[in-house]
């Protein structure tokens, strides 16, 4: 009866949120015995432990009763110049501070985009497949998705233009650096011609963009939102770059903008994190970024790699694997007749687990798909975990040979 | 031409979130030169920045990495069980760890429990006046308000039971502790009835009580969530009780409704700041919170008292206020002519700032009211910005006089 009570009352727009297989697997994967492949989590090995815990006690003692009041909503302007120097000089963009508005991670951006942009039965582009938080994020509002394929270059964009000429699109999403779940990088030829669509179109990109400092050799290219800046919001993220425990990522929007995202954020939780914000910027100002960078990005090219190798070693000759140049995952495409949801039920097992493509479609799609994440297992831990889920997958071919 | 294209692309949801006035002037009251009755600002000299400091500096070393990754969306667990403890000790209630959920801020609960429940055009039982935050917080939604009259000990429970018998109600809002803007708390009785209500329509209230412990003398009564603990989301806060800047809030939930309140928070931002719940559990756990919030509470005593001193020397008899029994807010009842609106631009020109009566209203009333903070001001600071707004008051009014 109390279920009842709540089962009536619940929005239809709640109701529209898909679940979250990784989350609902996080447990089991914190399970120390469990080999995960699942997560999205960054090497904690990594952190700058030390270098943010004096971050921490400087900006308490230099500024505490400033720090720990109510703060501006759009972020603490030291660090929106910070990121907004970054990146005018990284990629020779039209950056101001005033553009740059700090979120709770990029996640909160895709959150605050959707409730400005997204009418119920709105349009969205979405790449197929798609990072699941933004899957989620966008059908709490219940939009329409027209989905467009993934190639190995970036999404197709004929079916994208197929999408703006004739499906009353409202926003169009991507993750153009190393894709969350396939591992994909857009060239930058296809960031040139998407960036032609959106504004013939007349069409406003969210432009997601977490891994940008993720890069295995040199850099990405230059992100979409330089070639059409007033038709792109992009964002960012510390969460792989520094730490995801500070919660702090960031959005560049066209200036008109700033005040619509700001009004819908407020309304949300009031203002991010100063604490986190302080600590941040006193560490990116104390510090060298870039080295730090290069060791997260050496070691990760690592892990990739050797994941790569015991992928190719124990896996059947008939599965497909994405070649990262970049970010947290590769991405596995099975013969037929193999199901990941019933792979991995196998593999839990065998204590090994690893996201389903399922989760990453909005219809049902992807049974032929695994998300693998390469950054939060060490060497041994990847070669016993990927033997498991080859032996599995042998086992299940070798059962519908039978019953076939 | 771009200012148009945003235009046409934004969502009704959107278009529907009222401006914040607050907000809107926080920039002029920040100025040093202004006295600003306006914001809901703790005052920042009763910081605890030497504990938190210290909080800050023991958590990052002993427990670094785990602080630093990626966290479970529903809160630090040891924090969930402190929030648990303490008020099923007070109130002896029945609370377990598993019922609190942590948030940025119990705003975001606002923001949640609204997502959660409200479908375009459910209809939403508002106190008026009420809490500016919610009011934004709800209209991203799209409901129907229908408001009922603050009473001297809380709202009017007939209008209450009108609207549940008569307009297909989906949820109710009341701050039920020195209620923002009124600084109105609820008499224990009306806590009973609206209990019974609640329970007999089978309807559900939020709760939100940011100020359960700020109040001068004792305690307030027990939350309604005591009385009808399946049919309240009671939200609490711990930015008064210590520090804004750590944006950790909380709700007890009916145990239901937790995953539902779980999985649509996740799309939001993934998870609250670990940093600050584990320096906040910290400083709870290191530091007798007791002893703090007296101080905090004979202060804020001091000042409400010697506001309501300087209001009764300075300001025309017809002017009513209230006496709040904790909280940070006096609400004042102006004489019919003269508008808290013209009022405020009259005021900012002398350097006093407050907010007009009529945002804390869905429907353009409360002209005739302003909300008066009394936290955040020095003595000689209220006592200099109670006469001229008392002054600018006798001026509008020989105006009107000599009009009439």
């Amino acid at each position: 009866m109390k279920n009842q009570f709540f089962e009536e009352k619940l929005s239809g727009q709640y109701r529209n949120i898909p679940p979250s297989f990784v989350r609902s697997i996080l447990n089991v994967a914190g399970n120390k015995e469990m080999i995960s492949f699942a997560g999205g989590l960054p090497n904690p090995g990594l952190f700058p432990v030390k270098e943010l815990a004096e971050s921490a006690q400087s900006v308490m003692q230099e500024s505490g009763p400033t720090i720990l009041q109510y703060a501006g909503s759009l972020g603490y302007y030291p660090l929106r110049e910070w990121i907004a120097n970054r990146y005018r000089q990284k990629y020779n963009m039209d950056i101001s501070p005033e553009m740059v508005v700090i979120t709770n991670g990029s996640q909160q951006v895709l959150d605050i985009m959707a409730k400005l942009f997204l009418n119920k039965n709105d349009s969205v582009i979405l790449e197929k497949p798609s990072y699941l938080g933004a899957i989620q994020a966008f059908s709490a509002y219940q939009p329409n998705f027209y989905e467009v394929d993934m190639e190995a270059n970036g999404a197709n964009l004929m079916q994208v233009e197929e999408g703006f000429l004739n499906h009353d699109i409202k926003l169009m999403y991507t993750v153009p650096n190393a894709q969350n779940p396939s591992g994909i990088s857009y060239s930058e030829e296809k960031r040139l011609d998407l960036a032609m669509l959106l504004k013939k179109y007349n069409q406003f990109l969210l432009e997601d963009d977490p891994y940008n400092e993720i890069c295995f050799e040199g850099d990405f290219p230059a992100p979409i939102k330089k070639h059409a800046p007033d038709n792109v919001a992009w964002t960012g993220s510390f969460s792989k770059m520094v730490a995801p425990g500070l919660r702090n990522g960031w959005v560049v929007l066209p200036p008109e903008l700033v005040p619509h995202f700001d009004k819908a954020k407020q309304s949300t939780d009031l203002n991010p994190n100063n604490i986190t914000q302080y600590m941040l910027f006193h560490f990116l100002t104390h510090n060298n970024i870039d080295d730090h960078l290069a060791k997260i990005n050496i070691k990760y090219a690592e892990q990739c790699l050797f994941m790569q190798q015991m992928l190719k070693k124990y896996l059947p000759e008939n599965v497909q694997a994405t070649q990262p140049s970049g970010g947290m995952f590769i991405w596995l495409t099975l013969p037929g007749n193999i199901c990941s949801d019933e792979l991995v039920k196998r593999t839990l097992k065998k204590g090994v687990v690893f996201v389903p493509g399922n989760s990453f479609f909005t219809n049902g799609q992807g049974a032929e798909h695994i998300r693998l994440n390469f950054t939060n297992a060490g060497f041994a831990e990847i070669e016993k975990g990927i033997k498991i889920i080859a032996e599995e997958m042998e086992e299940m071919q070798k059962e519908t040979t039978v019953i076939a």
